[in-house]
């Protein structure tokens, strides 16, 4: 579930007091997300999204993250619009907490992707990146392939009990990855997590791209690697060369990849399913039983990475 | 969080295919709610709620519940309404369960209670039983007396893991319960589960009554008891007598209660509170550490028990 903070109606009506978002109708607590918790509003003006940033969120990242949203959406970019405050600031706080309003987006995440789906998203992929290119902030990724090895380190005494010998296959795999690392690849504002559930379609296009709390600094084909492993294979592990195809043909139609970043394409796939086995390792093994939400499946992303390993060349992509 | 059953676009596409419902232009699994899946649907005619019935609810038990929210409807009880199928039917499937469209309230539930909307829900409360006194259906209480014994043997083992000594303390509550229940007092549709955030609330009136899936034939008296539990007590466990007054003085102003209900209602606080705690208790010792529902403290409700068990008229609800 994504509601961690309970707001009391009394701290809504004061905290939307200082908007100009007009009476408020509703206010319903929404189940998708997990980093933060989010609340439909409708008001007399419309609907808007109500985030209220959890621990997971640095607070001196939120600016980045909210001037990015606003110059994104002025480009063109179909991305929720952080509303100002009245103060004209969008950053505001409720219950204690950092928060923001945004303008809620129409459309319906796919939770079965089709082939379409992922020829829709390379096209927004690639609009997103070029639309990037001239926003002036700048956030380091703190999930980059520098993060790789602690985060390892911080598992690697139980990952065993997630599967036998995973510890010693994860540390040779990072040696791989560290040392083959490509470090001249075209860069500029990636999403990072650019997961089905944050994309909503309508119509068969892209209506919106939401969730930008992991975006930052980082090259672009890296945020393309992400994609396919998170679009492109199957429930029962099989990778679909079909959706990858479609993906990456709407992706170069847009922003054309140079030969640097295809070649790269293999490694930097390991490297993004590493990036989610190693998160996803860690919250399996330091989540209590109790939590709220479940941990995902790590071994989901060894099946993934070992797909990428195996591949010789940009033809498993379905690239000539 | 209250989306158990994660439905695939094309399946709801389909769905609501077999509605006049007009286009789908988003769907957002809602937070609240513990028993069932609920999704908001807006689509180019309004705002629905898609409820699919989990496992809690016996399916033979649906059409008494969407029958009576028709019936409250067309009464004028600000109620969900039903929205037939383009068969007729209201009762529909959706992913291989039973699931039903209905009609989207707007308000929003008091996450803390004033004294204001214990007497508008007094009003309404009263109004809700008037309505329902010609409803032809029929569903017994299986929550009500005769449940509890069968419900606390099924945690009395280990009931003393949450206090010591309760399973003597809920076992002699429950001969006094028992011995001096009321058999013969006005009786009809309760609602039997009316928490704040099953009622919304818009400018100072009660703007929608939510979650009927525990509604049964029982006494009107019972229903009352239940709401002075759920919502005269404060957090710190008081329990606030001008809440009561205020509830109570509305629902008489619509409804009168006969001197029998109000020399009962002090034993029916017990009885509801005893409903609570035992159905909590059993949650809370039979609910996996993992689960996704986080069991609520049956304790909260040891402590009203014991403040009602101590009441020696009507007056400590404020009445004379």
């Amino acid at each position: 579930m994504a509601v961690y903070t309970d707001i009391s109606d009394s701290d809504l009506r004061a905290f939307l007091a200082s908007y100009d978002v007009g009476g408020l109708i509703s206010v319903i607590g929404i189940a998708e997300g997990v980093e933060n918790s989010n609340y439909l509003l409708i008001t007399d003006h419309g609907r808007y999204i109500l985030t209220i940033y959890e621990k997971r969120v640095r607070r001196e990242d939120l600016p980045f993250f909210l001037d990015l949203m606003r110059h994104l959406s002025r480009k063109g970019v179909a991305c929720p619009t952080p509303v100002p405050a009245r103060n004209g600031e969008t950053l505001q706080e409720i219950a204690g907490k950092p928060a923001a309003v945004v303008t809620f987006l129409e459309g319906v995440w796919p939770r079965r992707v089709w082939v379409e789906h992922c020829q829709a998203l390379g096209g927004a992929l690639a609009d997103l990146h070029l639309a990037g290119q001239d926003f002036p902030g700048h956030r380091a990724n703190d999930l980059s392939i520098e993060s790789f090895r602690p985060l390892f380190e911080s598992s690697r005494p139980r990952a065993d009990e997630v599967m036998p010998g995973l510890a010693e296959a994860l540390d040779d795999e990072l040696g791989v990855i560290e040392q083959r690392w490509p470090d001249d690849l075209p860069s500029g504002v990636i999403h990072a997590d650019l997961f089905p559930d944050n994309v909503f379609f309508s119509d068969g296009h892209v209506s919106g791209v939401i969730d930008f709390y992991f975006a930052c600094n980082d090259c672009f084909a890296y945020d393309v690697a992400i994609c396919l492993n998170a679009w492109c294979f199957e429930a029962d592990g099989d990778f679909n060369i079909t959706k990858a195809r479609n993906l990456l043909s709407a992706y170069r139609k847009r922003r054309d990849f140079s030969e640097q970043e295809l070649a790269a394409l293999p490694l930097l796939c390991r490297a993004a399913a590493m990036r989610f086995l190693l998160t996803r390792l860690h919250d399996w093994l330091h989540t209590p039983d109790d939590a709220l939400v479940q941990p995902k499946d790590p071994l989901e992303y060894w099946r993934k990475l070992r797909f990428h390993r195996d591949v010789t060349g940009p033809g498993a992509y379905g690239l000539e």
